[in-house]
C-alpha cells in the first residue's frame, strides 16, 4: 500500500506529520505513507523546511492520498497547473483531506451534494464554494473522508488504517501514539469518531447472523 | 521567549512538531519555538527531512528547551561531545522531555532523584539508568517536565505555554488544534494533566482569600 500526504509551501505541520507517522506504524513490506510535495522541498508556515519524499505523481498511482492542510491552500486552489497534477479519483484510490485540503476537493469537484469537516479558519472559503460544513471532526462517505481541528489528523489516519489495513492495525496506530495511560480512551474516541463511516464486513456478517 | 525543540536524527515527527506548532500558536512579537539540532539537516526515522532553523547552540539563550524524542536517542546519549552541547539548566530555563527525551535528562543528571513520564518502549532503558517510570502522561517539578506518549506532546506544549505565557494562551493553543467539536473537552483533559504540576499565583491567590 502507498500512501500519499500531500504537502504543500506554507503547510500545517501537525496535519501532515500526525497521519503519516500513524500510517507507518502498521509496518508491513510494502505499506509506506509518504510526504508528497509539488517541489523538491516545501516549507511551513513556520519556517520549517521539509524535503519531499515523493514527487506529486505518486498521486496516480497511491491506494490513498491524504490532502495536508496549510496557510496557502486558498490561493493554490486557483492554480490551475497544480490541480492538473491532481488527477485523485475516490472510485480507485481512499481520498481524505485534513482542514484546508478540503479546498481541493471541493475545486476538483469531489464532494458534490456532500457536507464536509474543516477547521473554523477555512469553514468560510469552503461555505463560499458551496459546501455544507459539518460541526464535527470527521466525516466519510465512501473512499472520500474529511477532516477538521489539526489533531483530528488522528481519525483521517485511523480512517485509512481501518479500511486498509483493518481495525486492530488502527487500534494499535492509536494505541501507540496516545498518551502514556490514555490509550483506551484514545482509542475509544476515535473509533467512535470514524466507525459510523466503515462497512465492516465482519460486522455486517455478525449483523446477519443474529 | 525563544523555545528550542531539539531535534536528533531518528526522530518522531509527532514529537517534535504537535509541540513546536502549539508554542508557535501564541504568535507574540519575538516569541519563537524552533526546530534546533546538531546538524544542518536531521533526517526521522521514517526518511522525512528537515533543515534545522537553529543549531543547538540555541541552548545556551533559550528560555525553554524540550528535548524531542526518537529512534536513535540510547544511542545518541552515549555520545559525549554531543552531551557537552547541551548545557541545560533548569536553574535560569524550563526543560522538558519528549518520551525518550528522558534519557538525555537522566544522563544530564537532571533527574537526580525525579520521577519521570516516557513511552513504553523507553520505560526499561530509563528504568535501568535508575529512574521510577510513572503510568502517567505528564509530571513536572519546578522547572522541570517529562512526558510519554506521541500526542502527550500537547501537554508539554501546555506546560510551556502556562508557564511563560499564561493559562488563557495555553488554552487558545489547545482549542486551536483540537478536532472540531472536542475543543472543551481536550481543553480541560491537558489543563487536568498539567494544572496539578503549575504554582499559580491568581489561583494561590483565590485559595488564600477564601
Amino acid at each position: 500500500m502507498r500512501i500519499a500526504i500531500l504537502t504543500f509551501d506554507g503547510f500545517n505541520e501537525i496535519d501532515s506529520f500526525v497521519a503519516a507517522y500513524m500510517i507507518n506504524r502498521v509496518g508491513l513490506p510494502g505499506w509506506k505513507a509518504e510526504i508528497t510535495c509539488p517541489t523538491p522541498a516545501v516549507e511551513s508556515a513556520r519556517g520549517v523546511r521539509v524535503s519531499a519524499q515523493q514527487p506529486l505523481e505518486l498521486v496516480r498511482e497511491a491506494d490513498a492520498v491524504l490532502v495536508g492542510s496549510g496557510r496557502l491552500t486558498p490561493r493554490l486552489v486557483e492554480d490551475g497547473a497544480l490541480l492538473s497534477r491532481l488527477p485523485l479519483d475516490p472510485r480507485r484510490q481512499l481520498v481524505g483531506s485534513q482542514c484546508s485540503g478540503a479546498l481541493f476537493l471541493a475545486k476538483l469537484g469531489l464532494l458534490d451534494a456532500l457536507p464536509a469537516c474543516t477547521d473554523r479558519q477555512t469553514r468560510p472559503f469552503l461555505e463560499a464554494s458551496g459546501v455544507r460544513v459539518l460541526e464535527q471532526p470527521f466525516f466519510a462517505s465512501g473512499n472520500l473522508a474529511t477532516a477538521g481541528g489539526c489533531l483530528s489528523s488522528q481519525y483521517l489516519a485511523t480512517w485509512v488504517l481501518w479500511r486498509l489495513a483493518g481495525r486492530d492495525a488502527a487500534e494499535q496506530a492509536l494505541a501507540y501514539v496516545a498518551p502514556v495511560g490514555e490509550e483506551s480512551e484514545y482509542i475509544s474516541r476515535a473509533l467512535r469518531a470514524v466507525g459510523s463511516f466503515i462497512d465492516e464486513p465482519t460486522v455486517a456478517a455478525a449483523a446477519w447472523q443474529r
